[in-house]
Formats: structure tokens, sequence, C-alpha cells
């Protein structure tokens, strides 16, 4: 096939029918250039605290992080090993940058209708200059142009981030990090605001891989002996304190379900007890997990941070992947997720108490409307996030808007996530959610459901002031 | 923000495209003006027994026993004591209902593409007159117009009823009520059609709130001393056939639910012996509840009454909210809900049965081309009651005919109920129901799977004919 | 009503929308001449066997042997045996297939918007040259034509095999079958490629209706005699390679859920030997045929056959009407299916062996973007066969794509089935499933997410390449 031009038409994403397009169109343009609120992702802080750091090749920027689209090529049967992603195991990759890409290149066609596809055809032609599509033939021409690019100090993070027009970026961080690159960017004077996430799971999720370490780690860190659960308490609230001294305005929490349960202290410290002698059941670490979401609520109603649930992902699903390469590899999978029972004990207790807010997360798509928009219609702690990881796409997005805003209407939602830790993809990423978004309101603009000043506000909503207001940025 | 006029274009709510959009309003012209068959409610009879019944306050009418529309703003923080929403444990609550108003005036936004936003629009609009868009601004005025209104004859219950072209409407009675209104409407000589439905739940329902005092009820109402299984369904068959008497053409039936399962009568009366003395448990409940409505199927074949259930709302999820509020106050959550394997007692013993009509209503969508659609395709004696509650949307419906007509086709479906406690919201409801089946219909036309002539039969079906037979009206 | 013409417009099931239709217009017109890849069905091979082979009237054509048809009449309270559908139980039955196809044509509006009701206008018209709708009317003439044509030579089922255009059918055909069709049509020298397909469902699920005859028959027909679990063994591999003798590429397997684990020999043997002497439980049951999904996929990588797994199916839910009719008659009902949990011992085991092609079908659409979709875009020997069943449908096909593009990318899919045991209807799936692939790709053009270039190879991978290559047919 001869060599094409990247596809991406000015006014993509939008309707096909002309009226709705230039509503569409319209909306997109009052918010196109409106500053990134990027409140929760897992772009590494270091990139931004050392002024030197490079991106490295491509490959190591692009292929070698991404599980969204090494998997793909997994999935076709490409092993993860020829595509230079280093094993875990010792065993040997390729090490070749430039074959690894190649082999990308020849099975690009896998991304066509992915919204992968749609953020790397942005990223590279409006990030790096790129015209040509990716392509067996193309792959070295363009792999050249990358790493042209790379090689000049506009491409260094800071200056991207001030190009990318980053308002605010959240990183996420464990419980235990000493938050050194927060605190090098704080005192070095650069105007870019990166803050901590507290992210907990590793010491309160007992089955958590390394669960034992993460605890020393986090007796270190808050100079507090975890060797309790009065003790275990104290240290979260110390490290939280910290965090938010560092700029943190928000907590983020995972688990396989979004469980909730009110031990007693006694009970806590009995089941606590069993995990540091390493005699945890099962049922101790959902009962422990369970609680702990309801001590951190309790938490954020006290310090004020904004707390994140994310829960419905089996992870690491296939062991051997998971033996060789580790975690984040593309193999966790989602499983049906229930929110009105679970959630129910800790709603009962702190879900009228306007001090929390509790932003929930989905992967089970068929709980939005059924469950997640009732609860977030009534109950005055919840919002809910944006589509996550799977359905953070055009589809997903659309489903999302669909199934939620006629229930819990727009304002009890957040605004978008772009939730990741590609960061040239962020502007592809909030691009199309914005454009996403447009097209939804023109939809309902172009059917009369609202009116076009009415549309205008709720986009300017989307864009930008729901995640301010979420988030507590203002 | 200056005054805008409210917005309610009269092609609202149709497909954008212009080929569409014409064969839309064409089927939608062909029933707008069709009487209302409201086959399914929660008004209040005695607004029609009393003639001179008044509505009261706009606050009283609109807002106060609305928890669609409190439930919106309760859920952005606003104490529902400010909505001068009665407290049941004689807290103090807002006693001028024109702060209420205004309260409710100034969060407006929130019902942005809200069903009960285009419900609202066309109520304030074309029953009541109003002509400005309701705002922080305009709420003392718009309520002005409102009183206004209902101080004059024509807003009499009655009359509006007449000028709504409402043909019939059921009411939903407690299995003991005696029907006091139903009786004096009767002896009124008032030509209009008001009937009773029979809803037993009270008492068939072991864990019902209330259930003892309601069997005392039941027992004075049908003369028979409810202290045995057998009485109980003596009990139960007297008063269907005084409901019938009263006009009535339909039971209704609430569960968690649709658990059935046939208890032998030695079974189901040593269960119900143990509620007497208040040692059931909660599976006694489920297993009694399940009995009971193989029981009312079986009373349904022989009576006539047309069986609807409605299972799947976990019922007062917020206990300080219950405490303070009582129930019906936008704290039913939904939850994912099993037909296959739950009707099956139930459907090999009546299933088969034409002289029964077993209408089944969801709240978890995902059982609609799964379970529900395949059901209805094949028993003779099922149809599917029209999507409730938070689905009686323009998404909600539009994806109800998507995902149940391929497998169930149109004819196993019942039309449309509007289901609301908001009498002056019953032509909104019935006008938007129409448009959204002409635009659904339209799609059929303009992708060239139904012929015109076969699109107009459907439509009279959709916004007639389906209910009348269902209902057995005719 | 006046006699219609069968509405059957040129561009039918495309967008609306004129820019997309066009788009969608031209990739339709690039395959709707391709070659049927029939790669899963259930069409009876003794037709194509016998060259004197007849249809008989076209109430035994059309009617009789579709679930499909007869089940939508019967849920509108039609007796089956109205439609002269035979009784096994010896019942009387209408005989006058006049009076049977009258019945059917009185209710012919019941597939309005159906997709029976879209094969069946395909099939009369450009299989049989009907022009006129059927109808009450119309029931005799169309008969009358029908039945003139089925006299003629051009309608013997070889000649049509050939007038279809198929390249290849599957048919599907139990553990024991000899094949002797499949051996005939192989002797004839008739060019047709009929290809037996492996289901061992009879044999390996303990539970299936005649197991222990079935396991005889197995015996007989493999020289095996299967009185243990390693003769079974031996049996289902003697006759997998019988079968690829054959031409077989596939395995087909029916499971009501797709759980898997993996029992030692030993294990397996003792259940086996508990079900021989009919002492097996319902959890043995679940147990064995979870093991034997393990065994079949290490057949499978050792013999290369394709193996398909179709679970959620609840069988013969109506229990009377199987005691009269039988099993296939429109009361299998689907439940809820999880995939991430049950598959995992398999996919643990071989999901990374790019030998086995494992092809998943669901019955339950909310599994698809939540587990589907990440499973077949992560495993290397997964893939997602079509909306299967119920979900065979415009809407049905359109929401596969839109829910599982995304996440899996096209290339994880493979291609349509038209699973059918209608064997004039065979053309009419296909070209509505070319259609619907049209226009979703040309949605995907029309709103800039893919380039023309990809759209139309995209258009032929759907049509016939990613069928040839998942069935391994090149």
């Amino acid at each position: 096939m001869a060599t094409q031009p990247i596809h991406l038409p000015e006014d993509r994403y939008l309707d096909p029918d002309p009226a709705t397009r230039k509503v569409a169109w319209h909306l997109y343009q009052r918010v196109r250039d409106l500053p990134l609120l990027c409140t929760h992702g897992h772009v590494d802080p270091r990139m931004f605290a050392d002024p030197d750091y490079s991106f490295g090749t491509p490959t190591q920027l692009i292929l070698i992080p991404d599980h969204y689209i090494f998997r793909m090529l997994y999935s076709q049967g490409v092993p993860l090993e020829k595509l230079a992603i280093p094993r875990r195991d010792g065993g040997p990759t390729e090490t070749d940058h430039r074959a690894a890409w190649q082999v990308f290149a020849d099975h690009y066609h896998l991304f066509r209708g992915t919204p992968t596809g749609a953020w790397l055809a942005h990223e590279f032609r409006e990030v790096f200059g790129v015209q040509q599509r990716l392509s067996a033939e193309t792959a070295q021409a363009v792999y050249d142009q990358i790493a042209e690019r790379l090689a000049t100090p506009e491409f260094r993070p800071r200056r991207l981030f001030e190009r990318f027009n980053i308002e605010v970026m959240s990183t996420t961080d464990p419980a235990h990090s000493r938050l050194e690159h927060h605190q090098s960017l704080q005192r070095s004077g650069w105007k870019g605001r990166i803050i901590p996430t507290f992210r907990p799971d590793g010491v309160v999720n007992l089955d958590a891989p390394g669960w034992r370490r993460n605890l020393d780690l986090l007796s270190e860190a808050s100079g507090t002996a975890v060797d309790s659960y009065p003790a275990l308490i104290r240290a979260l609230e110390n490290r939280r304190a910290y965090f938010r001294s560092l700029g943190a305005v928000a907590t983020d929490h995972a688990a396989v379900t979004p469980y909730t349960e009110e031990l007693t202290p006694q009970e806590a410290d009995s089941v606590f007890g069993r995990a540091l002698r390493g005699e945890a059941t099962p049922e101790d670490a959902t009962r422990f997990t369970g609680h702990m979401l309801m001590e951190s609520a309790r938490m954020s109603i006290e310090d004020g941070l904004v707390m994140q649930l994310h829960p419905g992902s089996f992870r690491n699903h296939n062991p051997d992947l998971f033996a060789k390469f580790g975690p984040d590899m593309g193999a966790d999978i989602p499983v049906a997720t229930e929110y009105t029972r679970n959630l129910r004990p800790l709603l009962s207790k702190y879900g009228n108490d306007t001090r929390l807010t509790l932003i929930l997360f989905m992967l089970d798509e068929s709980a939005l409307a059924r469950e997640l928009a009732p609860l977030a219609g009534h109950y005055p702690a919840l919002r809910l996030g944006p589509p996550w990881w799977f359905h953070d796409s055009i589809n997903g997005m659309t489903r999302f808007r669909q199934r939620v805003s006629e229930t819990a209407g727009l304002y009890n939602t957040v605004g978008f996530n772009d939730d990741t830790r590609a960061f040239p993809s962020i502007p592809a990423r909030h691009d199309l959610a914005r454009r996403v978004d447009a097209n939804w309101l023109a939809g309902l603009v172009a059917r009369g459901i609202v009116a076009l000043d009415e549309a205008e506000e709720m986009m300017h909503a989307c864009a930008y002031d729901l995640a301010e207001a979420a988030y507590k940025l203002g």
C-alpha cells in the first residue's frame, strides 16, 4: 500500500448530521483552548523534577510504557519480547529499539477504530509533526522524525507541559512515598503545578503484593512503627498530612469490589494482627479493605481530601505473563461489580455529609444506569468519575453520558481524567474527550432537549468547571 | 444571565436527520391528540372525589410531592428541610413556600438533559402558560403565574382531567383500601373513569413496614379475621372481587427479586404462622413472597385481573433520611435482577395459560435483551411493561425499544405508563413517550426496516392499542 | 388493508444521514458479491447428499423447522399445534399445511422490526421471486408461488447452494456421528464444500439428555468401549481424527456457564465412574464439563481444530412444552454469564498458546465491553464470535461492534456466522450482516475515525478474511 497521510480531520469525532455537527463544532471551539486539569493520572513526576530529563528513544517513550499498545499486539500473537518489553525474570528481550518499533508499525492496522489509534494519530501529528501514517513502510522514517524532535530542547518534559497548557497535573503515589520529586519541583521555582495523590492500597489491602514490605516503608516514612491497627491509622493520618503539605487534593483507592463494612476497633486490630503474623484469611482481607474504605471516608471528612474509588478489576489474570513481566501488562480484566449493597454501610454513615466528596469509577457499564446514576442522583457526598480505562473511548464516553445524565444530571459528574502514564498523549486524550462531550451536547441541542445557552454552560462545565470544583482546585 | 424563554421546540426529541425527522413528525401527528390511557400511576383519587379540591401552592403541587425533583437538589447538598418537605419525626422544616420555590429555582440548571427537566418545561408552558424559563431571577414571577392559574376553576382536578383528554386513569391502592374516593366518584355522576389497582404487597410481603397493622386493616376491610394462611387467601380473594366491582382491571406487585416458588398449603400456613408470632426469618419472607406471586397468578387466571410485577428496587437505602422523612424520598436504588431462573416456577405452572397476562417491569436494563425479551417472545402469558422509573426517559425508552423489539417484537409490549404522583405532569409524560416512539419508528422507516404503513399501525399501537388490549380496557 | 409489495429498499439498513449512507453503500458494494463462508450452522447435510432431495411444502421448508418464527406466534397465544409443528408425544397437530401457513400469514405483523421479518422479506423476494407482502389476504397466493418454485430443478438444494455462492458450509454433528452424508458428498463428485463440526456435548456434559445412549453410540462409532475416563479421551480423539479426515476445521461446545477447572486424571475418572453408575451429582457434571473444556483445548492444540464455545443458555425453560414438542422450540432463555473468573483456569494454561484458537460466543451483552473485549484484547488464543442467536440482528450486531471494537479491535473477531437451520435464509443473513458492518464502518469514516482506505480493508475483513483466517479455511 502507498504511504498515506495521518487521518485526522479537523471536525473528527463529531456527528455526521450537518446541523448537529455545526453545533458540536461551535461548542468545541469554545473550550478547545481551555487549560487542562489532569486530576487523575500516572505520569512519573521525576521527568519534571530533573530539568535534564530525556525521554529516550521513540520506543522507550511510546511503546514500552504503554500496555494499551503492546497488549493489542500480544493478543494477535506478537511476543512481548519482540517489543523490547523488559522481563523482570531476567529473560532475553529485544534490545534494538528500531526493530521493536518496526514490529509495532507492522501491526498498526490493529488500532483502527480504537482510542489508542486516535490518540497516537493526534500525538504523532500534533505533538511530533509527523505527517505519514505509521506502517511497515514508514516505520523507520517516523522513528527518525520522532527521535529528532526528542533531541531538541522543546521536547523536554517541562517545555511540553507548558505547551500542552496543563494547569494542574496529579500523580498517583503510594502512602509511603517521600514525594522527593514533588519536593524538588516545589523548590525549583518552576511554575508547573504537579501534585501528589495519596494511594494507600499497598498497605490497607492485606493481600496487596509486597504488603509486608510496604508496611515497613510506611513505618519508615511516617516515623511510626506500624505494628498495630491504631499505629496504622496514625501512620496514614501522618502521611495524608504530608501529602497535603505538598499540594495533594485527593486520595485514590482500588479494590476488586466496593464492599464496605465497619469493624469495631477491636475487630480491626485483631484482623490486622493476624495479617502481621501472616495468618490473614481472604475474608479478613475483604473485610479489612471494606473497613479501611470507611476509615478513609472518615479521614477525608476531617482533612478535606477528595476520595476516589476504582473497583472492579481482576488484576494479573495471566499468571505466566505476570511471572515473566510483572503487573500492568494488559492482563487486568474487569468483573461484574455491585455497588448498591456494597456501598450501603459507607453511605449510611457518611453519604449525607457534604464535607465528603467520594468519586466512584466503574469498569462495569451495566451498573451505570442501574446503580451509579441513582446513587449519585441521591447522596450529597457522591460524584461519578468519568468512564475509566477500557471505557475511556468515543463510544464509552458517549454511553456514559447517555446512561448517567438523565438520572444523575451532568452536575453529579466530575469532568475528564486522562489517567495515563503516557505523558505526550495527554493533549490527545483531553481533546478527544472535549470533542465527544461537544458532540453529546450538540445532540441535546439538535433534538431540542436543551437550549444553546444551556449547552454552552454545560460544555464549559465538562471541560473545566466540574473537575475544578470536584477536586477543589479553585 | 438574562431571562430566557422556556425551550420547547415544536419538533423536540426527534432525530436531527431531516428525512427521519419528517417521518417522525408525520407519525407523531397521527397520535398526538389520541386520548390518554393512564394504566399505571399513583395520583391521589381524593382530588377527583372532592369537587372543591384545591392543589394548594405551586410548591405543594409541584415540588413537595415529587421525589424526582427534590432528590436531585438533595444530591447537590440542598437539605430537604429547605424545600419544605415535611419531616415525619417532627423536626423543623421550611414553611415559607415561596422561599422553598426560590431554592428550587436557584438549582433549576440541575435538570438540564433530564426527563424531569423536559416534563417541567412542558407542564410550565403547556399547562400553566408560563413563558420564561425558571431561574433564580424568574422564580417569584413564575410562582405568581402558577398560583394565579391554580386559583381559577379551570385548574380544578376534574377540569384538568378532561382537558388532558384522559380516557382512563388507574390509581394504586393497598389491599385493605375501602376505595371510598372511587366509590364517591362512581356516585358523583362525573364521567371521568378513575379505577383502582389492587396492590397487596403490604400484607403478602412479610417484611413490609407495618405488616401487622396492614393485616388488621385487611381483616377489617374483608370481614375475615386473617389469622391463618387460608384466611389470608380468602381475604385477598374477597378484596379482589371488591376492587373489580369498582372497575379494577389489574393488580400490582413489588419485590426485591422476582423469585417464585410454590409452597404446599401446609408450608405456606406454617410460614404465615411464624410471621404472625413475629418469628419469620428473612428466608421465610422471600419464600412466602415468591409463593404469593404464584397465588396471585392463580387468582388472576380465575378473576381476569392483569398482574403487574415491579422487581429490583432496594427501598430506603439511606437510613437517616428514612428516619427523618420516611419512604419515597429518592433513596430507592436498583439492584441487578435475575428473571430467567426466578420466574421459572411461576412460568412453568402458568406461563402457557392465555387467560393470564403478567406484565413484567425492570430497573436492570441488562436483563432486557438477555432475559426479558426472550421470555416475552416465548410465553403466551407474558408481556413487558414500559421502561420504569429511572428509565422512563428519552434514552431509556429508546434503549428499551432497541433491546426488546428485535426479539420480542412490538406486540409483546403494553404501551406507556406514566406511573406518576404528579397529576399535572401527565400530558407531558405521554407526549414525550409518543415523540420517542415516533422517533424510534421513523428510524425503522428511514433505514428501510419497516414500510410507512406498518409504522403508522405500530405508532397507533404504541400510543393506544397495546395498552387498551393488555389492560383489557376495551 | 390493500395488498402491499414486499418492502426491501435497495439501500436498506443503512444510516439515513446521506453522507454516511453514501460511504456505507460504497463499502457494501465492494463485498456484496463475495462468496459466503458459512463457518457455523445447523443445515442438514442430507439435503445435499441426496441429489433428489425435495424441500417439501412451503410450510415444511419455512415454518416448521424455524423456532424463531413459531415461538413469536406462540408468544401471542397461537398453539404450536395450529402451525403443524409435530408433537413428540403423539398428540394431534394440524396436518393441512395450507391452513398452518394461513395462521402464520395472519400474524405476519408480529415480525415487524425483527430480524426474522428482514430475513423472510429477503428470502421471499430474492430467493422465491414473491412480490407481495405476506398477509392474511396474500397467504395462499404466496404459498402457491413458493410451492411452484420448489417444484422446479433450480430449487434443489445443490443448485441453491451454487446460486447462493457458498464457498464452504459447516454443519454441526454429534461426536458419534458416522457423517454418512458428508462421506457421500465427498464421493459424489459434486464440488460444494460441506464440512462437519465436532460437537461432543452429548457425551462430555454428564447431564445431557440421553447421555447414556450417546455414550453407547460413541463406543460403537469409535470402536472403543467407553467405560472409563481414559477410554472416553481415546474415543474422542479417535472421532476428532475422523471428523478431520472429512474436512472438519472446528469443534463446538455448549455449556450453561464457561466454568473451567482442571481435574486430575484420577478425579476425572472417578467422576466419570459415578456418572456411569448413575450417581453423578450436579456438581460432578459442572466440574466434568469444565474439565472437558480444558481437555478440548489441549486436543485442539494437538490437532489444530478451532474450538468454539457457546455458553449462557438455560435450555428447555418450559417443561410442558418440552414434554409435548421436545427441544429447540423457542424456550431456551439466556442467563447472566461470567467469563473472567470462569475461564481463568483454561486461559492460564492455554491462553498464551498461539496454536489454539478459542472462539467465544455470548448471550449476555453486558459481558461484551466488560469482560470479552478485554480478554480477547489480551490473550493470543482468544477470538470473539459474532453476536449469537437473539443478538444476530441489526441492533445486536451494531451494539457488538460498538462495545467490542474499541478494546479488542476488529482483528480479534471472526466475521459472521449464519448459525441457521433455515437453508434458504442464508443469503438474507449474510447480506444483512454485510450491510450492518458497512454501516458501522461508514459511521467510523463519516466521523473521521478511520480513513476510507482503512474502512475498505476492514469491510473485506468483516465479509471474508476474518472468517477465513479464524477457521483456517485458506
